[in-house]
């Protein structure tokens, strides 16, 4: 039987050992050591592990860790949505997102041109420089082909990018897909549609990239699931490991509640009722705010997995 | 200056009522009798309403209410996901949903094809009652019009169910145009694959649907938004009102709170700041699940605008 | 099995068909019905009903409701908090607090003496109309008795009280006990030490109130606990329960999550690992905040209890 | 202006390091960070530190954490409730609290004599062990002192106790009060009651440590507090600050939301207007499950502090 332990801090605590004390702290920290555990277990296992997110974790400092991540191979198939497309284009063109606070005046802001998203907040500017970003690469990608499904068309806008700590980028890479099922909801759906005005035979084939996002996997490979959040970028990677029969490993990390029914506060004990995990998986739901719980469980995650050999720090 | 007034029951006692009587409670009652008021002053300023929801609302009794209100003319325009449009459709074939726990066993639910959302369950023969449905529908589209946008295709489905309590239904039939961002998002993503695989030229456009959505209304109408719970559905409306010129009225309603800087949590002072609603706009955020928080406010304004005959009761 | 309705407004809809309904609709609007079936179970079976709620619902209107209840029948014990003293006296001196916002200017507020709760304000003159007050009373009840334990002073004073809403005055009437296990944690307890001051021997005995706790109810008698919010107002309901062989219903209303193991998220499952609440009890615990939701799921409750005779409306 | 950074992993990253980064990545993250450095100025500052905290934290592996920091001279003043007192005595005895499930059987717990709080259980033998401890301390202390404060009962039991992690130890050794303003709300309660049954001279002042606890303090030095998770401990300690003038720096720690009006929820922002932190406070309000972002928040503080050599590693 596991008991409680007393934490301790000492000088130049490191993270790895934090997490590990973790373990018998209690309450989420107990959680958040078992996600970590299970992080290791997916990597160990060759699980292809599938990470989703919202796309304010790419307008967090979350975004540069991601791509580190697909550049370490913990991270096999990205699902998200279009803001994080946005966002991450954006950043690579190098703009800077600015921190504000949680009570900024709105209307203030407003008249500044600054868009803020909890603490953080995105100027007109950078929204206008992927506008020009946006024409070009459009322009570019319909000359190669006219009917593209999502997860072609942000492959290619990620060969075009030129930035390591980007996700497009390094996904496109690593041949890493990143499946998007609601591309058009945000300025990016704008830029598709004025593009598919002066060119009526562009078609963005979502029903197509369905069946990339079937076929990604199989039912034999072992599959893990880090869905970070809720949105459709957690329900599209359930759905996917359902139809492949289910994930063998998940981790769940939300501030949502299962008790409104949302998708977003679904817990991996619900996910079992549909088969969307599997009855005897690796489970673990963590309740917190993703910018601190992921780092801490993925960073003691990469710890171990460094030490034995399977990723290279 | 408004005060706090002792709440009392009396026999009898309606929803108009209490409601009322909420505006001197204090906390989230304030709250949500304001966005009751909001809901008259946008009927009655003849603004286009806006109604965003999430699927888990339409598997819980919500549905039929929603249908309702588009029946009694209280949503110009509906933006949901996947899962709603596929168990709207499942209701109108005559499936029931079960009422389960929110403490159910998974493991057993799953051994007996019951798939749970928080407190409900919809058994695996639902899905399969759709899908049968759904492959003649389809064929039907198809033979109408091989390149679709997503609210045409929803709206030709609507028209072929007979169904009083259909939100699909009551939308076709009042010209209210649903919006649906991602909807390969659920089964009806694979069941639209799977129907490609034989009509290679079927192509479901959700890029020609974007501007459909942006010019459903303009910057001169007044315009009001009803956004429950997160998700893209709340996402897709706001994006839609900013693109023409904001909302004059917004009410938001979720459970999400603001400090993760998630969609699901952002406030309606917060999409001041992009322009999302108008910097005077009359606006309020309530937190609480919307099964309760949601037929006590909306319900009063239906009462406020029978009285003064503006809708028919 | 009970399956999902679809939920339909008509004109002049009451809170009891309305809170009927939410038995079929989902979510916490199933809870709320299960509460609310509850509180009918109760008091038809004659359970002493222990009635535990923290000050910021006096703060609120509610603070009437639990006055009406109390003289209802439908309260025979209550446990809260010093500020719940305070505020019922405030009020019952004719004071008035004030609605506010979430988003008031604090400083601003300070500068005009305004204490703000939530989006409710009490100004400095509420607080100095109590230390009046309180003088005087404490001078009467000293008089009469020196060591005087909590639930005999929090007596005296309602019996000097002259308001039919005032809690402590039903409370008073009725032979109701107000518990308050915490008495000194508010400006009362500046108020018991300025006179102590200069009466040494005047004692507030908490130990000799926690008999009178215990022994206010029997292992025989059916007892049923109504625990709104969290904090030791509820803690000490479930301690007495448990001293007594734990409770026969439960309800607890609370926007209080478990996850991080405090008392406010603390379920009725959890309850009966203690004993506080028996295995086989009635329980539910309903999510959302309490000024919305208790008013529904009691009002239904009198609405059957009157009709059924078993109270007068 | 502050901007966004991407994190980044590095081998061996330290503490201190994350928690740096974090200032840079967003949300939750950047007020963790703020939270540090309100730690580090307040400890440089030479404030008096208030440390505030609910007893399921005691119960948690954060009890050894909070022993230690009273040792390295980071609280001044403790505030918390009776089940931290309690289950502090225990541990000290050498009792073990087990690490379980958020999902257990609460019934198979009851009854294997385990009582649950969250994921982590007390059995029976625990309560046993210190109620046999109880009444020989009991009895020494009423040798010396037949009227009794609360917070010198306190002391009286930390001296008598003889383990470094105590947090009773600790703060008796370090002549650090701890007030607990509802002292009989828990077992320890019963054991005092059964203690004056026979012995009827015996009282527990909670009037006089209210003088004790406003005295701790004045209105010229500077004071901070830390308060983790809501109810009376947070309330006593900011009421006792409001006495002397108001904190001069503050941090919030807690799961609650301001939106229901609860002392959980209640910010710092709220706290200006009572003059509970003062105007120009330095303050900030953390969201999430104590057990990971107070370690995490405080360590890097000390490694500050140690690094200016104001504290001892």
């Amino acid at each position: 039987m596991k008991t409680v332990k007393d934490l301790k801090w000492h000088k130049g605590i490191d993270v790895e050992e934090l997490v590990d004390a973790f373990g018998g702290t209690g309450f989420q920290s107990i959680e958040l050591n078992g996600a970590s555990d299970i992080f290791v277990k997916m990597k160990k296992s060759n699980a292809k592990i599938f990470l989703a997110f919202t796309s304010n974790m790419v307008t967090s400092g979350l975004r540069g860790f991601f791509a580190q991540l697909i550049n370490l191979g913990m991270a096999d198939i990205i699902i998200t949505t279009a803001g994080s497309i946005e966002e991450d284009i954006m950043k690579a063109l190098g703009e800077k997102f600015e921190i504000a606070s949680f009570f900024s005046d709105d209307v203030k802001l407003h008249e500044r041109g600054e868009n803020r998203i909890g603490n953080l907040v995105i100027r007109n500017e950078s929204y206008m420089r992927f506008e020009d970003k946006m024409k070009g690469m459009l322009q570019q990608i319909y000359e190669k082909q006219k009917r593209i499904s999502v997860s072609e068309l942000i492959k290619e806008i990620g060969l075009m990018l030129d930035d390591n700590d980007s996700i497009l980028h390094q996904a496109a890479r690593k041949n890493v897909p990143i499946f998007c099922p609601a591309i058009t909801d945000g300025a990016i759906g704008f830029h598709l549609f004025m593009f598919q005005q002066d060119h009526k035979d562009f078609i963005v084939d979502v029903v197509q990239d369905f069946s990339n996002a079937i076929f990604c996997t199989t039912h034999d490979e072992k599959k893990g699931l880090i869905a970070l959040g809720g949105s459709i970028s957690k329900h599209h990677a359930v759905l996917i490991g359902m139809m492949n029969g289910g994930f063998d490993y998940a981790v769940y990390m939300t501030t949502a509640h299962q008790t409104s029914g949302s998708m977003s506060g679904a817990t991996t004990q619900e996910a079992k009722s549909w088969g969307k995990i599997k009855d005897d998986s690796d489970a673990a739901t963590v309740i917190g705010d993703v910018t601190v719980m992921f780092p801490l469980a993925m960073m003691r995650a990469l710890e171990k997995l460094t030490a034995q050999g399977i990723i290279k720090g």
